[in-house]
Order: structure tokens, then C-alpha cells, then sequence
């Protein structure tokens, strides 16, 4: 699982908005970009180590307005899909936006350096 | 698309966010519950409205934290599904308040008025 800096946490969203006593509240107009990553080798410590520095990069796109990274949370319920090695949401103001990420630096170094670890990759892109 | 309460949407965690300045951080320790609906009529306003309606009715389960409720954004590139019809993400403290979440009555209500308007769920659950 990815390591935070301690202090980045404390400012998080969700701190933030637990600060205030948000409840069921709807984020506001957001670019969800939603992608799942199968490693070819998953249990390989140091193709995980890797990768998770490739994503700590990634997030460092400018038009990235907060992001999380995620490992499967195991389920026996059918309907779940829990194959996947990591989970990785970047939200991003408006499509405009995400689509300048597709073809950031950042981004094309991050392909670069890290596809050889991925065996498939899905994608889901939902606004509000 | 969902229409949201203006006042809500104002004090969202992306609004609040922006007011410190946040950028490039990560959401603390939170449970990510994203499901994808494919309705067996995506094209009917009328299931539409009642589905929407349904998901408005589900983000009031107390252990909610926040929520997104989306529609796919177009995409033209191989990695990219955009055939579901309804992307749902809410967030959670923990697996436990998502394991309450699912048998909670409100979240019960929500399968019996709406599961005979989709024809394909798929739920991905992760935690960082």
C-alpha cells in the first residue's frame, strides 16, 4: 500500500471536510478519472515499489486536484470486481483539463517507465 | 445528468478544498465503494429519472462521507470503457461502515426500486 507524507494527509479532503461536519455531500462539478491496474506480476515486491513511485510521480500533473491510490478491497460478493492490483483516481476540474494530462510529460514518462509492469489497464472517465 | 442542490454543491470538497489551496493531495485513509450501472434502457428518460432519483435516496445512508455521482465522458482511446450509464462512487471511512452501508435499509430500499432497471452492475472497492 502507498505511503502518505503525514502532513499532506492532515490537509486532506476528507479531513477538511470532516472540519466542517460534511456529510453526504456531492462533490462539486468533478472530472473522476478512474483507472485499474492488473500488474503481470502482483506479488513481485519490487515491481509493486516501483509502480507506486510511478504513480507518485503521475499525481504530480499540475491539473491533478487530488488523487487516491488504492489496493483491492477483497469481497465475495459477486457483482465485485476485485482482481485488480491498484486502483488510481485523479480528479480533474473539467474534461479540458484531463485531456492536457493525457499528454503531459509527466504523464508520457510515467507510460514510459512503467507500462512493462501493467498487463491491462481499464479506464473510466465520469463528470457530474 | 444529477441535478444537485446549489447550497450543497457549495460547500462540496472540491470547493473547500480549492479555499486552502489544495492541489496534488491525497485523500486520507478513505474506503473508495465505485459502481458502474448499465441500465437495460439507458436512452428512457423516464428509468433515468427514477434511477437518479434512487441514487439521490442512497447517498442519505448516514455512513456516507461523500459521494459522485457521474455519467461516462466519451473517450475514442482502446483503454477507456464509456458504455456504462451511470457511474456512483461514495466514499467511506472504513470496511466497516461500508459493510453496515450494504445492509442498511435505505441501501436495501434503493435495490429493491431500482434493480429491475439495470442489466449489469459492476462494484470496485479500494482502500488506501
Amino acid at each position: 500500500m502507498m505511503k502518505m507524507a503525514k502532513g499532506m494527509a492532515a490537509t486532506s479532503l476528507v479531513a477538511i471536510a470532516n472540519q466542517v461536519n460534511a456529510r453526504e455531500i456531492p462533490m462539486e462539478k468533478t472530472f473522476v478519472h478512474h483507472v485499474f491496474f492488473w500488474l503481470k506480476d502482483p506479488k513481485n515486491s519490487e515491481a509493486r515499489k516501483a509502480f507506486e513511485n510511478g504513480l507518485q510521480g503521475l499525481v504530480k500533473v499540475p491539473l491533478v486536484q487530488s488523487y487516491h491510490i488504492g489496493i483491492p478491497v477483497e469481497s465475495s460478493r459477486e457483482v465485485v470486481d476485485d482482481s485488480f492490483t491498484y486502483s488510481y483516481i485523479a480528479y480533474f476540474k473539467n474534461e479540458a483539463d484531463q485531456n492536457i494530462y493525457q499528454t503531459h510529460a509527466i504523464h508520457l514518462k510515467f507510460i514510459e517507465d512503467c507500462q512493462h509492469l501493467w498487463e491491462k489497464v481499464i479506464v473510466y472517465d465520469a463528470m457530474n
